[in-house]
């Protein structure tokens, strides 16, 4: 039905404007000449198996959330024997990368959304999409509380909806540390509308600065632009910033040349920390030579509606600074209503759902949670290491030969990978060099350790274990690897793949969720970009910017918003942003 | 600077993208490729003129509002001894016929708007844009009260600004008749904002009829979209709707199928009642096809949250209907700070700014007015007509002869232009027959008249006065008039060009506006369009779309503008409308 549309579109196209063809074929080069990036996909992903276990029926799948993480399990699944609800305040997928684009107008808005509709309804599986916010989840009954999204005049009434499997995705809320003032006088930049309000307060500030009764320091103060957060969303803004500025509205606003001003607030030593350091000098050294001011160490302790207050970090000297427009984009805090489902799960004093490796959230029995919302909470070997030796100990001596090892070794890194990680920090090739260095210098074959050897060898592992950064790429492998498991739920059960059950029998249904990182990109603004990829691959300037083009444009989500984008970065270079309020 | 930038970006951009050079070529044939429609120039515009008439020093013009009279005046204007103020709370000028194809995302609200500061900076004169509201004008002081618009966090203070001149263009307001409800609950289809409210609105009624508690009546109700008002925008309004829903958003909302309707009141006895009878009887016919109902002949009496009241003009008889969602689109009402203004200078119970021939406003020395809000006062005949014998008879002879009547012929015609209209509707191809009507069966040449005799001869032709429609086309042409008035008020200060004064001594300063039809549009939707050029030249169905198509893209204020309107109707094209609620 839809592909019929757009091909009769297409051609009613082609008939009446002979130009288009030219046209299509020219984005088409230009989006598909971009170098292709292509995610490397975990071929045999995993999932803990839920209680029940046979599904005669169709199961009733709900997913909470049209993020990267929901929206990449809709897309993945791909087993007809689901009957998926997906209920979200957003009816889109938002491409949230470009998000600090979208705030100067580089990209538009509508660029880099995708209707969850289409989405689903290319699916082979029933899927239906509700605009609905999840308010309570009863895992109890295994029902969620919904109602429709506020901006509602003709207020329908709340609904409710079952599940056999919820799949949580609902991401997470800007966090202000409880610091006062801030909802009330900062903008976040999470949503597509926060980037849109941004958006027209930017242009805001230049026209009240440029009015008739305003003095030269109120309109510093009103251009004064100031952003928390040194983390890749607010540099990346303060970059797109400058250059809005600079390239553009210091020609529309010629009052505003002099006046304009960025500050970026960070409260730890260097901006962009999670990056190389390399990255890093480079960033800040960039920054000073646009005039963007950064301030280190500073940590902000209030904020009133014109100025913002900061503690420096060294001295605990407090300074008072005039602002126009504050963005916050400092780290993530717990949605209200995942809060409450932790306190009747039991998780509390936690930032997100912990789940096991598999996604599973803990102490639920078919409730899966991923992307921002969730952490991963990974099982310690020191926690299963009595378990650990009795199963490696086949002939129950009560010591473990190398060989015995050897045997279960493949088991323990799949199921504790913090173990591989060890290793390889380490620089040991081998296994067996672990139990070598707790035994001391003994000939390989000879090696016989008892418990309390195994203990003192494995002992240090557990340190290496790392959250996973609460990222687009993170949320779009897991929504990937648990739509793979549950599209191979039933092979699965019957022939299991994953690791030993050391603490049971048998086998884990799935292997556990492994991360893959692909790298990160920081725009600086002035088509400056700092790349690093797998393999500490560190890349600074023209060449990782166009690699960021490249990645990004094969990474949206369809054919259109890539074609959307192009046309909005051409647009820009030739006309530049544009500078309406609206 | 701007010019250089511009320049920089291009070349830039195809040193290293070297695809763009084609896309810009494909685009500009395409842009360029549509028929050219050009507006004629009123050659010799003309203004009556201002008490003080010699210019020492730059005269300060303030502008109030950035619609089509404002921008166009702005455009227009090129006399270098000005210095303008523009003052608006929009700092854009946005190209209003194509607004209702935002509500439904066949156009991006970005596209068809132009930064008020893009246009300004590049004139040859002083010029400068503030973003803020009038909300009071004294006249006796020559200044004008102005407070920045009202989405502002750091609130700044009122201004004052004085002028010179003072060209008042802001346009009107939606007229509710005062109809109960109306403001309350109702969308207007006048701002940008509006067509991005209603757009929202359109998808988020869908989004509500989809979900699960909801009932059939009341999917029924919520998809009911109601529009009052069959003129121009109603009627494209539903149009687009209609296109929308049945080519976009029915697959994606399975459940709508059946539910969605559109009404269409209209309170005369046909929609489009502007047009030629036979593009009235097509669009209804269409509509009736469509499935779109036309009630006509019906008033809106009452709206309430859910259900809208109208009154049959035939029989009186009342009726509710329940709706989810009305657009209101009848005629335009008077803007608060003018009808202050009009009881300031007398003009009460008005819906406009009253002005003279030469669009000064009546009862003021150095302000006009234009566009939606004023409405052109026409001297009467009857009202100069001892005037107008007096200065013909020549020898004082108290009757007139042809030869003394001929003399005067033009200039009463120019002053008069109902004389003309008078005499094309009579079929009269020379002014002579009008007084030979008068006079009986005479020689030409020795038909002499009395007063009397005068009086009766031109008894007739004032009513043919009608007042110019509020159209864009309208506001847009006095624009340039009046710009071009100013460009030459010392050349035609010394050398008066206009018709003789009948009432005073010597010549008007300038030639008296005059409107020119080009002809107007009505898009019926499905790509049927009718259109009505002058010399009463109808044409209905596609070809007469992309008539539309090309004289709009003609039409767009900037080379910008043109270029995005025509990749949205790419894009359209190829991929549909978009649905996500943003």
């Amino acid at each position: 039905m839809r592909s019929f549309s757009f091909y009769e579109r297409v051609s009613r196209a082609f008939h009446v404007y002979p130009s288009l063809s030219k046209l299509l074929i020219v984005s088409t080069v230009s989006g598909g000449g971009f170098i292709a990036y292509a995610e490397a996909s975990s071929p045999n992903d995993a999932l803990s198996p839920p209680s029940s276990e046979a599904e005669p029926k169709k199961k009733k799948v709900v997913v909470l959330g049209t993020g990267w993480a929901g929206t990449s399990f809709v897309k993945s699944l791909s087993n007809p024997s689901y009957d998926v609800h997906v209920i979200s305040p957003r009816n889109y997928f938002a491409f949230t990368p470009l998000l600090p684009s979208v705030t100067c107008g580089t990209v538009e808005a509508r660029s880099i959304v995708e209707p969850i509709r289409n989405i689903v309804r290319k699916k082979n599986y029933d899927a239906c999409y509700w605009e609905g916010e999840c308010y309570k989840i009863d895992a109890q009954n295994k029902k969620v509380y919904c109602r429709p999204v506020p901006n509602n005049l003709n207020g329908n009434e709340e609904f409710v909806v079952d599940y056999d499997y919820l799949i949580i995705a609902m991401g997470a809320r800007p966090n202000t540390f409880n610091t006062p003032g801030v909802e009330e006088n900062c903008h976040f930049l999470k949503e597509v509308e926060d980037a849109q309000e941004i958006r027209r307060s930017v242009i805001d500030s230049f026209e009240k600065a440029s009015l008739p009764n305003v003095s030269d320091d109120e309109r510093k103060r009103i251009l004064h632009f100031v952003i928390v957060g040194g983390g890749p969303t607010g540099v990346e803004f303060a970059a797109e910033l400058h250059d809005f500025v600079n390239e553009d509205l210091i020609n529309l606003y010629p009052l505003a040349k002099d006046s304009a001003k960025i500050t970026l607030l960070e409260a730890a030593d260097h901006i962009l920390n999670m990056f190389d350091k390399r990255i890093t000098v480079f960033a800040e050294q960039k920054f000073q030579r646009d005039g963007i001011d950064v301030k280190l160490g500073s940590m902000v302790v209030k904020v009133t509606d014109k100025e913002i207050s900061t503690k420096a970090r060294v001295n605990g000297e407090t300074t008072s600074i005039p602002y126009g427009m504050v963005v916050w984009s400092t780290g993530i805090g717990t949605h209200p209503v995942i809060r409450d489902f932790m306190k009747q799960i039991g998780q509390t004093n936690r930032r997100a759902l912990a789940t096991d490796e598999w996604l599973r959230v803990e102490g639920s029995d078919s409730i899966y949670a991923l992307g921002d919302c969730a952490t991963i909470n990974q099982r310690k070997v020191m926690e299963d290491i009595l378990a650990i030796f009795s199963k490696a100990d086949k002939d129950n001596s009560g010591t473990l030969t190398v060989k015995e090892f050897q045997e279960v070794i493949e088991d323990i890194c799949e199921r504790y990978p913090q173990v591989g990680l060890y290793l390889k920090n380490k620089k040991m090739y081998d296994i067996v060099d672990l139990l070598k260095e707790a035994k001391g210098d003994v000939a390989k074959e000879s090696i016989e350790l008892n418990i309390e050897e195994f203990k003192s060898a494995l002992s240090e592992v557990d340190s290496q274990m790392k959250n996973l950064p609460a990222t687009a790429q993170v949320a779009a492998q897991q929504g990937k690897y648990l739509a793979n498991c549950f599209n191979r739920m039933e092979e699965c059960t019957n022939f299991p793949e994953g690791p030993l059950r050391f603490r049971g029998e048998g086998r884990h249904r799935f292997r556990p969720f492994r991360y893959r990182h692909l790298g990160q990109f920081a725009p600086l603004g002035g088509e400056q970009t700092a790349a690093q990829l797998p393999g500490d691959w560190v890349s600074i300037g023209h060449s990782s910017q166009w690699l960021w083009y490249s990645v990004y444009a094969s990474k949206l989500v369809s054919w259109r918003t890539r074609a959307l984008v192009i046309t909005d970065w051409t647009r820009r270079f030739v006309f530049g942003r544009d500078s309406s309020r609206i």
